[in-house]
Formats: C-alpha cells, sequence, structure tokens
C-alpha cells in the first residue's frame, strides 16, 4: 500500500473530474463495491483473494467485503465494511477495526457494510445518480443489482463493452487517471516486471525435451506465489503457439517445436507483468523457425523504436504490420504491394491479435470499463479487420502510459483454409507455400514499455534474451548448467 | 476421467435413488449447472478453472459452461453446452464437439447451452418439479435464479445451510452416494495423499529462521502445480496456529515458535489430499512446547485407532476431547472430573473445532449441499458447544468414507480472557496458568483416513514424521542436507 495521501488525492483528482460533468447539486453519488472471495469448489474455499483494481486504487485495503461511498456534491467519503466479532477472531485473528483502515487510506467516515444499502437507497429516492463502474465479478454485479433494483445482467460487464448500467463519465474519469501511471506505480510495476524476468528464466531454465509442460508451469507459479502474490494471469506456455489461450500443458517437450511462454507475476501490491518468449525446444532454430523468429524479433524492435508521446499506437501496429508483410513477401508466403497488403488486413492472418495493451493494476489495465473506453481516443474508431480489430490500445501516447509489444506470427490451418475457402486475400496469399508452414505453431515475442518524456524505456532490470542468437547462447549454457 | 460406465452407473444409481422419493410421473428433473470461469482481474482473466465437484461426479467432462438435465422419470438425459466456432478455434485450439464430449461420458442427447431455458420453463409450465442442488458461486446462483424465476440468493449456499430452494431429496441421494468412495475413487485420494506428502516434505525441508513464511508457501504451490491441479485449499501456514484461517504469510520464521502447516494437494482429476503437520521453528521443541505436542500426537492416534466401521465420528470427537482434558489436567491448565469436564464442552476452548470431516471432489466433502445434511445421521443433532459445535462428520462411519482425523490445541488469548470474564468453566479452568501459555501459539495433526471392512487405514504412501522425536530427527537431517 501507497501512504494515505496517494488515495486522499487520488479521490480528490476523481471528484474534481466528475465536477466538470454536471453542476453542483446534480453530481449524485460514486459508488465503489470491492471484491468478496471468489468460491472455488465450494462456498468457504475460495481463490486466493485478490481484491477489486478500481478499489485497490483509490481505497488500497486489500481485504474482502468493503464498499465505499463518495459523494460527489459534498466530497465526504464514506467506508461500509464490517468489525470482527470473537468469533471471527478465533478464525482469523485479531483484526484493525474499519474505523482505523478507513483512516490508514484517510477516509474519515465508516459504517457497517449493511448501511450501504439504506445510503444507496436514500440517494435513489432523493432522486440523484449513482455512479459506477462496470462489475468484472458476479458477485459484484449481484451485489449492484440489489443496491440499485436491477438484475445482475446489468450491472456486469459484457463482451467488450461495459455493463449497460455503468457511468460513461466515471468510467471516463477514472480511465483518463489511470492510464498515466505516477512515480510509485511505475517503482511497482518495474518490480513486477523484475519478477517476471526471473520467472521466465526458470522456466527457460527448465526447458528439457521430455519434460511434461505442467512441470515447467509449478516451477513458474512457485517463484510467482514465493515472491509475489501470484500470477498476473494463467500461463500460456504450448507448443501450439497458434493457439493463443491454450491453457492445457498436458503435452511433454517434443523435439524440433517452438515453445510459447507468455507470462507474467503479480506482485504483491497487485502490479502486474506480462512477458512472452518463445524458445526452440531443443534449443537451436531450424532454418524455418529462424527465419519467422528472426521477423518477430525485428517488429518487436521497430515497435519499441516508435514508441513515443505524440505517436498513435495504432499507427505502430500498422507499421509493424507492414515490417511483417514485407518479410514474409520476401520469403514468398504473400507477394503483391505491402501497403495494398496492409490496407487489406492481410496481416491479420499471420498475427490476428493486437500488438499490444495497457497494463498496470490489471494486465489488461481496466478492460471491464470497456476496451473502446479504455484503449482508443474519442476521434478513433475501431477496425473491424481480424488483428487490428483485436488491437487493445490505440491511443496517442502520453508520458506515464504503460503498454505491451507483443507482435506475433502464427500459422493457424484452420484460419488459412478458412480464407482460402472464402477467396480473402487471395491475390497476395500463396496458400500453397503456407502448406509447409502447418506444423509450425506460432512465435510471439512481448515486452512491457514505459512511454517517457522523450521516447520509451523498456520494463525489468534484466531484458530476458530476445535475439535468435542470444536466445540460442542461454539455452546452451542452461544445458551446460545442468550437466 | 474415468471411465465412461462409471457415469453412466452414477446416474443410473441416481435416477434409481429419486424413484424411491416420488410416485413415477411426478419426479421432475435434475438440473445440474457446471462452473463458469471465476474472474480475478476482469472478466477475461479468469482463476484457473475449477469445475463444479456435482458436475464432475456425474458428467466429468472438465470444461466451463457445460450444464445438464436428467429427467427423472424417463431418465433421459441431455448434455447442454455450446460448440467452439472460428473465433474460438484461434484463440482456443480445436476442439472435440460437445456430442462427442458427452457420448464420453455416456450421455447420448447434446443441444445448445442457451436451450437450457427453453427446457427448464418447459418443465416449469409443465408443473413438473426441478431439483438442483445448493450453487456454490455466484455465476450460478445467478444462472439457477434465472432459470427458476427466482433471486440469485434463494439458490446460493447460506451459511452452514443449503440454499432455501435447493431439493433436499436430490442432496440426499447425491450425498449418499459420495459419502461412500469406490475403489478408483480412493485410488485419486491416495494419489492426492502422495502429492499432498510431498509438498509437506518441501515444506518441511524450507523452515529455517529468517526465512519468510511466503517463500515456503511459494515453494509448495509449485509442487501442487507441477504435479497437480493446485493447492486443495489456499494454504495455511502460520507461527500464529491458534489463528485458524490465517492466510497472511508476510512474517519471517522466528526462533522457538510453532509453525502449523496446514496444506493438501488437489490431483489433476480434482480428488484432494489435506495434511497437517507443526513444526518447531528452530528444529527443537522447548518443555512447554512438547508436552502440548506430545498430547495432540496421541489424540490423532487415539482417533485413528478408534474408527472402524458402525462408531460414530462424533463420538471418536469426545473421546478425543476427554483424553486432551486429561493430559491437560496433569499439566495443571485444568482441574477437577474429567467427564464433567467433556460434557461442559470445556475442550472448546483448547480445540474450538471439530476433530474432521468428510474429504473426496471437495476438500470438505459437498459442504454446500448443506453441513448437517452431509454430516450428520439423520438421527443425530449437531451440538451448539464450542469445538464440538463445528464437527463437520459426526455419522456413523461406514467402509469407504474418506475423513480427516486432526486434533489440535491453542491458546488463543481473546477466547480465553472472553471466558474468564463471563465466568465459563470457571470451576475446571485454571485461568492463572494459562497466562503463561500466551505466546504458545497452537499445534494441528492432521491425516487423511479410509474407513475400511475391519477399521481404518491412513491414505498416502508415506507418513509424515508425526512424532516428537521422529519430527526433531527429520528436521536435523534437513539441517545436515543443507550444509
Amino acid at each position: 500500500m501507497f501512504d494515505k495521501s496517494v488515495y486522499s488525492q487520488r479521490r480528490k483528482t476523481l471528484v474534481a473530474k466528475m465536477a466538470q460533468t454536471a453542476p453542483e447539486g446534480s453530481r449524485g453519488i460514486a459508488l465503489f463495491v470491492g471484491n468478496a472471495e471468489s468460491p472455488a469448489q465450494y462456498f468457504d474455499n475460495g481463490y486466493k483473494f485478490r481484491q477489486d483494481s478500481t478499489w485497490i486504487y483509490f481505497f488500497g485495503i486489500d481485504e474482502p467485503r468493503f464498499a465505499a461511498i463518495i459523494d460527489l456534491d459534498t466530497a465526504k467519503e464514506t467506508i461500509y465494511a464490517d468489525d470482527v466479532e470473537i468469533d471471527d477472531i478465533i478464525w482469523m485473528g485479531p483484526q484493525p477495526s474499519v474505523k482505523s483502515q478507513a483512516a490508514s487510506v484517510g477516509v474519515e467516515n465508516s459504517a457497517p457494510y449493511s448501511a450501504l444499502d439504506a445510503d444507496v437507497k436514500k440517494a435513489i429516492e432523493a432522486g440523484r445518480k449513482v455512479h459506477f463502474v462496470s462489475a468484472s465479478r458476479y458477485y459484484n454485479a449481484i451485489k449492484l443489482g440489489d443496491l440499485l433494483g436491477i438484475h445482475p445482467s446489468q450491472t456486469f460487464r459484457q463482451g467488450k463493452n461495459c455493463c449497460p448500467a455503468a457511468s460513461a463519465e466515471l468510467s471516463r474519469a477514472i480511465i483518463s487517471m489511470r492510464l498515466v501511471k505516477d512515480a510509485s506505480e511505475i517503482a511497482s510495476i518495474e518490480h513486477a516486471c523484475d519478477l517476471g524476468q526471473q520467472m521466465h528464466t526458470i522456466a527457460r531454465k527448465g526447458i528439457q525435451v521430455g519434460v511434461i509442460e505442467q512441470q515447467i508451469c509449478g516451477d513458474m507459479e512457485g517463484l510467482a506465489q514465493g515472491k509475489g502474490w501470484g500470477l498476473s494471469f494463467p500461463t500460456i506456455l504450448t507448443q501450439h503457439g497458434e493457439i493463443f489461450h491454450c491453457h492445457s500443458h498436458e503435452a511433454l517437450i517434443a523435439p524440433g517445436k517452438l515453445l510459447v511462454i507468455d507470462a507474467g507475476v503479480e506482485a504483491n501490491d497487485h502490479y502486474a507483468s506480462d512477458f512472452t518468449r518463445t524458445y526452440p525446444t531443443g534449443g537451436k532454430f531450424t532454418t524455418q523457425q529462424r527465419d519467422i523468429y528472426q521477423t518477430v524479433c525485428e517488429c518487436n524492435e521497430l515497435a519499441f523504436q516508435m514508441v513515443a508521446p505524440g505517436v498513435r499506437y495504432v499507427d505502430v501496429h500498422k507499421a509493424v504490420s507492414k515490417h511483417m508483410l514485407s518479410n514474409l513477401s520476401q520469403l514468398g508466403l504473400v507477394h503483391g504491394d505491402v501497403d495494398a497488403m496492409v490496407a487489406e488486413g492481410i496481416a491479420g492472418l499471420f498475427m490476428p491479435h493486437g500488438l499490444g495493451h495497457n497494463m498496470g493494476l490489471d494486465v489488461h489495465d481496466m478492460e471491464d470499463y470497456g476496451e473502446n473506453l479504455v484503449g482508443y481516443d474519442d476521434d478513433q474508431t475501431r477496425s473491424s479487420q481480424l488483428g487490428l480489430g483485436s488491437l487493445r490500445m490505440a491511443r496517442t501516447l502520453v508520458p506515464g502510459n504503460v503498454i505491451t509489444d507483443e507482435p506475433g506470427i502464427y500459422f493457424i490451418p484452420a484460419l488459412i483454409e478458412s480464407w482460402k475457402k472464402d477467396g480473402i486475400g487471395a491475390q497476395f496469399i500463396n496458400f500453397e507455400k503456407l502448406k509447409e508452414y502447418y506444423e509450425f505453431g506460432g512465435i510471439r515475442l512481448e515486452d512491457d514499455v514505459l512511454v517517457t518524456e522523450n521516447g520509451a524505456t523498456r520494463l525489468g532490470p534484466n531484458r530476458l534474451p530476445i535475439t535468435p542468437d542470444d536466445v540460442e547462447a542461454a539455452m546452451a549454457a542452461d544445458a551446460e548448467n545442468r550437466k
């Protein structure tokens, strides 16, 4: 947790921003519902508690079943939670009072959790607007729904959008704050990146033909839990890199394959890191693998070199697409005018995802507020093309943004066959040649990048080996150390 | 997953049991809702997927967003889930069809997930009863509520009870089946216990003064994730053993303390293990620690020796309480007639929890069906005494039961002070003497036990050292190996 002045200042800034959206006396209240425990097997056996990110940002307290109201007209702040009783002390030990916890983040007023219902009802009856952001958990959706007298589907995020009842004003105000990380947040993310790089290094050292993928995941999880809160998202570790969210880890490491590891650590203070590397399972790239790898590596570097204040990240995505298609053209996989291919969205066949996303307390920062609100400027319209349409961060960059730089190239047989069948990109794509890549898998290379006053810097103290030569050298050293 | 005949047979047995509860034509339908992903930071960033245990038991399929209906009058079975489309294939890879997944567990009929709504509605409109067990997750509570047109609070487990709308007939029928483990389930639990014992051994080897508790937790998690699904519940690892559910691991291992480690592994097939050991942090017990430890160790052994078919586990709890009070009497902590103390519930001051619980697919097996339904025979009434009242498993034992044997002794200053203030047990308790134990912490020792035809057997191939001498010897060997 940061000093209480940090939280007080954030809330003050929020109230000031909301003051610009409506005249005094008609601003209503902002309602914040922290997370409850999330059951795994049964109610009393929960997943490791993870606080709601919006709550962490404004109120810091890392305990379940807290809520708060900020009166946007009077700036009065109240935290709602229950003090422990003797039965709770047996099970959970003595706990600080809610009043003292509230004071520790600069909030003067506290009340029992149950008092929240009456206070929200009073506001509604007085005709005041109740502002809240989309719930990302089912508990919060039910709680918000009960407070407002509406069905949980109205308070729960939906697809790429926030929930129907969320406050766009509040969402926009918070987004404008959280997109720009301050010095203490950057230090937190740097620490998470340090842990993430340590974890990736442990993973790389575990890559050996015959080892079950699950074992490497376990070694990674051990580091993440031993030094941080845990993983910042379920690890992607697969020899089927062409499957983006492959969470099955039952396969044995096989010779001649490419192993994609996309994973990050969430530090104890809940800031995230997110890195991806791709390794030749036997320690040496084949020529086919190296050619594609080299291209992805160049794309990663190109993106980093372009990142600077004033640059639109959507343009970086496009520049990367262009470079990628240019190289693939030299390999004979596509042909024709590269600019025309970019315009047609041909890059999406090879990279059907976006170049990157915002990162902070969430690994996809604030995703449930609504992807377009978070990642797009008001004058930007999201593309409907495969790949570019999945870009989560398109905005004009400003200092303090923390984004990922994660180009990739994949050969997805089902997708290629579907384009071929539908005649998509027929004038550009050498479908016959692509058949040689049906067993290839995929490659992705990802770093975490901070936008600075003049350009950008990569986060994390020890960048993971990324050039093909450096990767092979590191794996050779690993093999030597195992002897 | 087991062979499909296992699941078919279980469902057949269930239908037969339900047939005894109502005449043909009026039995209604049984509705099963599998788990959805459970969001951690935001909707698309979920905790590691964990299927609903009831679903696993009857339908085996380990994927999110499945549901099923068994028509209890016709025995027709239908699985509801959605086949993947091209967009899903990019993100998740090719998936087997729902039809083939249903066939793999012996179910002939399948339909899209959305068809569930209409089929349940049809049953309700026909005046048929819809049987279901309590939801333990908020998603399932909302889903069941929507299907039945009721508020989620009516379908979500509450406190120690199932939800108001749950079917007692269905809950009882399933409980009668799941309480008795068959040979394949016992083999699965034995494997989970093997992993649990490996994990505890890693933990013990990591105990060194100056190490942060979190590091030991991380090492344990690494084993659990590397070889199994993960932890079967959040690890309790604390030098404040007197706090039962202490999940803070920020403390450094200090000299002269007792470290309680209560943890288990959930194997890849989701069966659980659950062990507890208590270690002197420096490798040697003090005299005060050894006296109390020896008593807990004797209680653990006494309980195991008593376990046999026909014995009521509540009586084992009481016998353990008696032995404990008898020993504490010799130490001068209590005085007077031991039987009178047991009757008065004095043991609850030292062991304010039950002796054990059922274990299987859930570490507290079926807890959300309602604790009393699961753990108490029809002719048993749950005690309201502290300790005995927390006993989760009181039933007359039968072969195939898998239970935990976990006595403990704790010195909880707030609880002792509260009894003293209220005059509880004043004629038995030496409150003055107890002050010497305010810094003691607590001790708990737990094994997993299978009730056999003639008695009982402890599960897991390598019992963790438990006598004070064996514990000290193991820790001395650990220290030697670290040199």
